[in-house]
């Protein structure tokens, strides 16, 4: 099979945008497979995701982006251009739960997802079993408010030693400081165990069973600086009754958060997801 | 067919009610076609739904409650018998929203829910002629801040002059006193147009649309005197993306707050929700 | 608001056809508000849906037709230009069963679906009440096995005397000869009371409940000459358990059916949906 | 906390029944903490499961099967009773693919599910890396025309060896012969990936595929003599579209399988699920 491509870009709307890119691409023989574009009335933000293959011999990324470069400045564009078959390179958050930690894992091993989990860091012990089993390094870095700090420094050392393209928060424990999140913003994804915004906070779970919710939820979001806040990527629901303690909640939920972090990581890293001020723009 | 009856009752849990009742029922030739009960462990109430026919000629309502008194009061229950048949009268408020009301006047016509709409009651004129077809007297009752106090009195006294057994708010844009829910509480549903407690108050939709959240969805609820706080019994969410608008989030989510309140005056009507505090209990 | 155009296009897959199209509408100046595209790498067939209105006075339809049609023809394409506001006319053909019927009904006349429902057709005369109150014509024509064939003229008469776009079958429960579903293939909806391809034929949720299955559904398909064999449009489930009867899955199945129905027509009178042999293509 | 204990009990319906097993059990200071029941008035079967605890200090297995028997014999009742805490031994059939293993194994080591998997058996080496590291014991038993009767053998003498509960066929891809389903029914359980009974047989995706569905499903069913034909216990769906191809509904179908399956055995581990015919009754 060719090699695939998927363009991204995003830029203030206008006419003829898409005339001058995909001109472009079949002046270079590319050979569209999928295109999406979104046009935000509200905003005025124009969003397009292509993919393409070359029909002969095409351009390397470095050429691409040589010979692309006056377009997209002359459409004042943010665009990036990925090979289909790079992996992203995930640096994973974990405290004491394994339930996401899991089943990233495994379907990293199995292709599911096309992510390299370069390292697990956690402010426990317990897993460490479950990471070395997959042969990947992990990091314990306990947490106290004294070396807060100190630790977040070393998370943000990681990413940039190992090039991580994203950090995955599967289900840790942990708020990030503001300092932390805005170096990371776009790039760092957690699952929280509430359908937002319903229960911020702690124990969500708990909270929804007071309520007597007769659905819970789990969401993925990009993290930002204000805690539950951040642009949403996916959310899924699961039906519950009374028969059902707050504790009970707290293990049927684990399904709907593993499931909806593995959604929001397969969007992301399919060059699917845009953000769009607080909200995202996700082509399917 | 035979008859059949629903018995509900609620009590203080201990050794024996079951025993109890079965026996009584078993007693007056009673065969039990379904029966479901839930001891709530934190609460310490218990819970009983029984459906049952009579094998032969068996007690009338009259003569149950009066041999039946005795064993409710040693067990200091509450309870309630009623014939499967028996149609709940209901009275209907709304504004000017017609897909609730169409909705349950077709389910009522055709016979999916066991209600008989007594009347309608509205703040606005315009769907008069949708309840005159249906041959439902419209009552036209504007609500000002002057005449509010009024208008719930008249509302009241039809509740009583019309033996209603459900008032249903099926999207009446008024907000209710609390000296009327008070009157009305556990007879009254009403339907919020947001996955609650997600999106309280107005305009939930142009909230769940700034929010950026990838589900909204409706929740059907016992009125009680703080808003959108009332004890939920059903509640269902439909997917949206970025395509949508506010507006069309408001269009799209119509279809699952006439569903939602349609399962939810079916489960009331059916005899199968208990109030439990703040939460309730359904059998399914 | 600007008046919107949809452009519907397919042909043979070939690198710059999108180039192509986007460069000619922009050059009249038409500002893309949606596009999305699918090439079928097994067929070799490419699928593109454009929505734009014009930034200045754009190109009526006619206009637009002659000066697309050079394109056109050098890309060997089917195409079709519809104004969004169009509202597609459609004929509902039913039996007795008024819940799509009602449901319809309501969503046009709440512009919950752009359709003009010209005339309904009916073997039997009960829903003649409802077509009269909604004031649309309504043809009596019963079938009888001699009648057939001459019913069925009479059903193609009124779809050419009154220029109809889409036929509806909404739970018509005749079969079409395959001389008249050849006539109006890709022009006639048909709601299935199954998740097909289970339980084709007569009484799918009899043949459900024996056996035993968990969820039942609905299946919106094109019509075409094998009995629930036609290209599928949409499908949806609901869970059902061991309490139900088959006659109360006919019961709880009518919602999902309704919804079925209607969501299949809103994607074909948005000019979402694209034949693609005995598949389709829909773009959200 | 106290041990609960699991009563499950079926047998001709008539009067009395409920009265008789409720007061044996209030007798016996058993405080009922669930109970539900089900009357089919079609087949005129009456099936109970009920969850109870001591007050005191209670009978223990024994006693109360040796005090109960002169009840079980007036009612001609099939019955059983469970320890709570007892946990359900599995023997888990798989060939070569691992995502309903990885999961399974998964929920048992977290508790998610009350199961101890005593061997996996296969007809594939690939998976015995995953079995060594959950420390389970793990046997190769390749299959092919000539020694197929001999390994069923095999997998029947571990069923008695190793006082199996319930054979879980986990995406094992070998047709059971009628000699042995006969030997386990009831007591073994298969994930097919699709929603039965559309696609039954092979490659089941690639059907859904080349019928243009638009949902595709898993079933877990007990294992009978006729393939893909057994009573189900559970089902599940998932949205698909044009976009994916067969290959990559065989992809998305796994999450579905994995989740049905652990589904079905928790209800079969939690004693909820009734044999009734070919259907089966599952208490929720």
């Amino acid at each position: 099979m060719k090699e695939r491509f998927i363009l991204t870009l995003s830029c203030e709307d206008r006419i003829g945008i898409v005339a001058k890119v995909s001109t472009f691409l079949a002046d270079y023989s590319a050979f569209i497979l999928e295109s999406a574009q979104f046009s935000d009335l509200e905003t005025g933000r124009f969003f397009l995701r292509c993919v393409f293959h070359y029909e002969k011999k095409g351009l390397d990324k470095k050429a691409f982006s040589k010979l692309f470069t006056p377009l997209s400045q002359e459409l004042s564009c943010q665009w990036q251009l990925h090979a289909a078959s790079e992996k992203t390179r995930v640096l994973l958050l974990v405290s004491n739960q394994s339930h996401c930690l899991n089943d990233l894992l495994y379907r990293m091993q199995n292709n599911l997802l096309s992510i390299e989990i370069a390292a697990i860091v956690s402010n426990h012990q317990n897993l460490k079993e479950m990471a070395s089993w997959y042969k990947i390094p992990f990091h314990y870095l306990p947490v106290t408010p004294q070396t807060k700090v100190e630790q977040e420094e070393k998370i943000l050392q990681l990413v940039h030693s190992l090039s991580i393209d994203l950090v995955v928060l599967a289900r840790y424990m942990q708020i990030l400081s503001p300092r932390m999140t805005k170096q990371i913003f776009g790039r760092a994804i957690n699952i929280h165990h509430s359908f937002l915004p319903s229960f911020k906070g702690a124990k969500p779970y708990h909270q929804a069973f007071e309520r007597g919710v007769k659905l819970i939820g789990a969401t993925a979001h990009y993290v930002n600086d204000e805690l539950d806040e951040g642009p949403i990527i996916e959310q899924e629901v699961l039906r519950v009754d009374h028969t059902l303690t707050a504790d009970q909640f707290v293990q049927v939920g684990k399904d709907v958060e593993a499931q909806v972090l593995a959604r929001a990581i397969k969007a992301h890293t399919e060059h699917r997801v845009f953000l769009n001020g607080l909200r995202t723009v996700i082509f399917k």
